[in-house]
């Protein structure tokens, strides 16, 4: 039997009200009966007083980003006064604070409506290891859900909850997302406080987000990103990331062996994803990922599963109610290593790490599948390590290399939707952002990270134009055209040729640019003299940096308002039948 | 019987040929008469045909930054041709290729006398551990020279090396350094590829320089540092490290407690240390170091010693030649931890980095005696853990926690010099060097790292004025005037009061601040209307960024032009007894 769950509704605007939103959810979930996607579900009694109080929020006049989005929460999260199981009964205990990012989300206006099913200890990629029963894929009840976040990614594909929270260490935050239709955005790894999750293996975990659109899953991201002075681990955004990608974004994608184990279905959406990157402007490009996947082998199969041991080892070891044979096994394997060959393991990631640095340079982002098929529930209980390390052929390496990395849905034609994946580079999250958008069709949704300034070309810094690489990595915000207050000329003995911006009595069009700290600082650096960087009035009423130019070079300088563009006057040089000046 | 050295001779100028160099150091050799400071000497006729090729290549006209430096090299380092034993006779073996470090000094004009001795496999920090003899301190035959890099840092001490190479782990750059009274630079683990360097520990060994002088020392850090595309864990530079210190450089000290373990001459050599920070201007405040002390006790006494077994604990289970019995002791127990143990002591160190981060917060820099004492031979001897231990008190935590230090010494009057040490975070070593340099009288070197930008500025961002702290972490590169070109108003409504530089015919005098590609950036970013950046010309040619100002907020603005600096002004309106505007 194959139910195909409800459409999840679009997000209407004026937004339901988060009570309106909560009894939808409780509709919705009665009606999928999937009990086993949930450990621990609130009343509706409960989660409607909550909801009560996002609305009065809002009435209030209170701005936020998340109000009256339903959550439903990996049972791996703290959130005060609910067990946290980890799915494991003899380990539940109920914490008196909540996760960090549990916080944030409530305090943003989401609305938790329960804790979700996980392989037991967050171990295990099929989401068939937990004595709370088997979630069933949301697209197929014969078929798994993914693991370890499985009830999450299940409770977004059935339409229920807008977003789920889910960790990731091997493909928990991807490999459910590509089973259950729904985003998966699994940040670079520090970048989400881990405080009050309990963690699988505190070098590789990160919180992840399902969420039924990117750009919700992504405003979800925003808000729980930041030091919470509490997490150790967390990691700082470096001040020269990129922000945007180029005209033609550089996409890498795995080589026909890379592509082998792929079965038919995956490798559909894949060609299809391949399709629409290469249709957008994108060249992609095949490339050898023997390192990658060397990488991905170790996580199970080296020194580094201690962590494991580390995490969950003395609960196990104590035969706890409900333990799983599986994750006891390995767990109790992953106590018999040394920790020289630990050290040996680090040193062999460290060199894994640059080889595959080595491997992406030059390109944006690396298009991957997310897992080979779609295996039956039947199948990964009868071969729980053969399945779950299969489902990880592509995802397993992703953190162990310090990569983010988000999949989405990719539906070729009418055929059943089946998830990819987009790499990038630690801390290059937007880049891959950007590109899963043009899979799924969304508009630019706002940046992650926030910081950035912005600057406004006129000239040889224009897209397509000889100083544009100066821009590499800057996000494009725009055409934009200024106040009737500007005079453009042509600089004299300039190379390459460049126009002058100063101010005079015309509007003048450019485009408008954001970059990182270190990039703007080092754009700004590389401005020769008369060239200067002020600020120039926009008819929208902004008044954004831009490069403009010392008023003394006009001199004698032929002036080219009447083309009210850089671009106007290369045109009219090339129908004017003379050699372009660029 | 206590035979103090040599007095090092300060680099004449102008500067003697590497022949001179070489021959010189060999007579130094000779009348030293320390054998036992190394395992390979190169003899005169080698290293005067190396010295020709340099004298050659300075005739030839090349600009070597270290032409003629005499360098010994740690028998842990690689140089083709010459055996490497990291102080273990029977793990001896002739490499074909030298280490990054010395390919890059040897190009650089530094001539190789030999290897130097160690505690065998850079395991030790007195310096006893070496089946080639106990190398004694170049101040006292005594007492110990430190270690491991011991017979580097005597071969400076005594003057017969210019810069010597050691590695640092838990302390052995900076150990031997302040036990020989030489300078020992410790930067930040990644920055200097380990290509070519039989490794202790990966996790924490960083290669090291002792120099005769800190400007020396710092010139051959420069040299050595950067990829070379086969150290997989060098580390880059971030976009937005500090550059330089503000006038009063806030620099931590251990508490009482802290200094406890310090015998009298340490004690003294330290405050006389604090005194002269005090007197440069600096401010001093005792902190709690005992997240510190616990952090440096984790590197052997916690599984992260287990990195030493996967370094040696083969080759010293083979029981090889001249093996030491305390080391092999170490490195069989380093053996026996197992791998959960050492990713749970993974996780304590990412605890205590985020702990010690808090106590510097707010600090440049932390300034720590190097050792408690300066121990007999005799008593390492018979005692040579307990001795190596308590030298490391101050060193060991440095690399656990990520931090760069440098190591110079300290004659409190006429008594005989100690070593202090300058700790700082992670990529913030020139900060550790500039306070350093106080130390040792020497004039500003060149800076590590290189790249920055410079901006002058001539208002509100001057030193002491109300926008000054915008240009926190900015290296100030003196007073400078302008050519007499421009212009200076008071501009009108601004917060707090500006004045704008504009195209004019007077000399304008400004400061000059060189920051960093992230603080420049920001720095620009935050300049409000009619503000901007563009270049001046000054007065000695150059033409560096300016923070200008539109030439249209000059309209009916209050010249300033005969006050010649924004400086001369607010004098001007002190004197005349009106109300100041800063």
């Amino acid at each position: 039997m194959t139910t195909l769950p409800p459409e999840p509704e679009p997000i209407p605007l004026p937004p339901p009200s988060a009570h309106e939103r909560v009894r939808s959810a409780f509709r919705r979930l009665a009606a999928a009966e999937r009990p086993e996607a949930w450990i621990g579900l609130r009343t509706m009694e409960e989660v409607l007083v909550d909801a009560k109080a996002v609305d009065e929020r809002v009435q209030a006049g209170e701005d936020l980003p998340l109000a009256g989005t339903v959550l439903a929460v990996k049972d791996l999260f703290d959130l005060a006064g609910l067990p946290t199981t980890a799915g494991c009964p003899g380990f539940s205990r109920v914490p008196v604070t909540s996760a960090t990012v549990l916080t944030r989300l409530i305090a943003a206006g989401a609305v938790v409506l329960g804790k979700t099913n996980l392989d037991q200890f967050a171990s295990g990629l099929a989401g068939t290891r937990s004595p709370y029963g088997v979630p069933a894929s949301a697209l197929d009840p014969a078929k798994v859900a993914g693991g370890s976040s499985s009830g999450s990614a299940v409770a977004v594909g059935l339409g229920i909850a807008d977003l789920a929270l889910g960790t990731d260490t091997g493909g928990s935050g991807r490999v459910p997302a590509a089973l259950n239709a729904v985003v998966g955005l699994k940040p670079t790894i520090g970048l989400v406080p881990r405080t009050g999750v309990h963690l699988a293996s505190p070098s590789f975990d990160c919180v992840s987000v399902f969420a039924r659109s990117l750009a919700l899953g992504q405003r979800a991201l925003a808000v729980i990103t930041g030091p919470d002075g509490a997490d150790p681990a967390v990691r700082a955004w470096p001040a020269d990331i990129p922000l945007g990608l180029g005209e033609r974004p550089r996409v890498a994608i795995p080589d026909q062996a890379g592509l082998s184990a792929l079965g038919a279905p995956a490798r559909l959406a894949f060609d299809v994803a391949v399709g629409s990157l290469e249709a957008s402007g994108a060249v992609v490009t095949p490339v050898d990922l023997a390192v990658f996947f060397e990488a991905g082998k170790m996580l199970y199969g080296s020194a580094l599963v201690a962590e494991r041991h580390a995490s969950a080892g003395d609960v196990l070891a104590a035969g706890p109610e409900g333990a799983d044979p599986t994750v006891s096994a390995i767990v109790a394997a992953a106590g018999r290593h040394t920790a020289h060959e630990l050290a040996e393991a680090w040193a062999k990631v460290t060199e894994l790490r640059a080889a595959a640095r080595a491997v992406l340079d030059g390109y944006d982002a690396l298009l991957l599948p997310t897992v080979p098929d779609h295996p039956d529930i039947e199948e990964a209980l009868a071969d729980p390590v053969g399945v779950s390390a299969r489902l990880g052929t592509y995802s397993t390496f992703v953190n162990v290399l310090d990569l983010a990395a988000v999949t989405v849905p990719v539906a070729p034609g009418d055929r059943r939707p089946f998830g990819v994946t987009i790499a990038t580079r630690a801390f290059e999250d937007q880049l891959g952002i950007d590109l899963a958008a043009v899979l799924t069709g969304e508009q630019e949704a706002s940046t992650y990270p926030p910081e950035g300034t912005d600057v406004v070309v006129f000239g040889a810094h224009l897209r397509g134009q000889p100083l544009h690489d100066r821009l590499r990595g800057a996000r494009f915000c725009g055409v934009v055209r200024t106040a009737e207050a500007y005079r453009m000329v042509l600089l004299d003995g300039t190379d390459p040729v460049q126009p002058g911006v100063m101010p005079g009595t015309a509007a003048l069009d450019g485009e408008r640019w954001r970059l990182s700290p270190a990039a703007f600082g080092r754009f700004v650096a590389e401005l020769p003299a008369p060239l200067l960087l002020g600020r120039v009035e926009l008819e929208d009423g902004s008044s954004p940096f831009a490069v403009r130019c010392d008023p003394a070079a006009a001199d004698g300088a032929e002036g080219l308002d009447r083309y009210a563009s850089w671009r106007g006057y290369l045109r009219f040089l090339s129908t004017a039948g003379l050699r372009s000046v660029s």
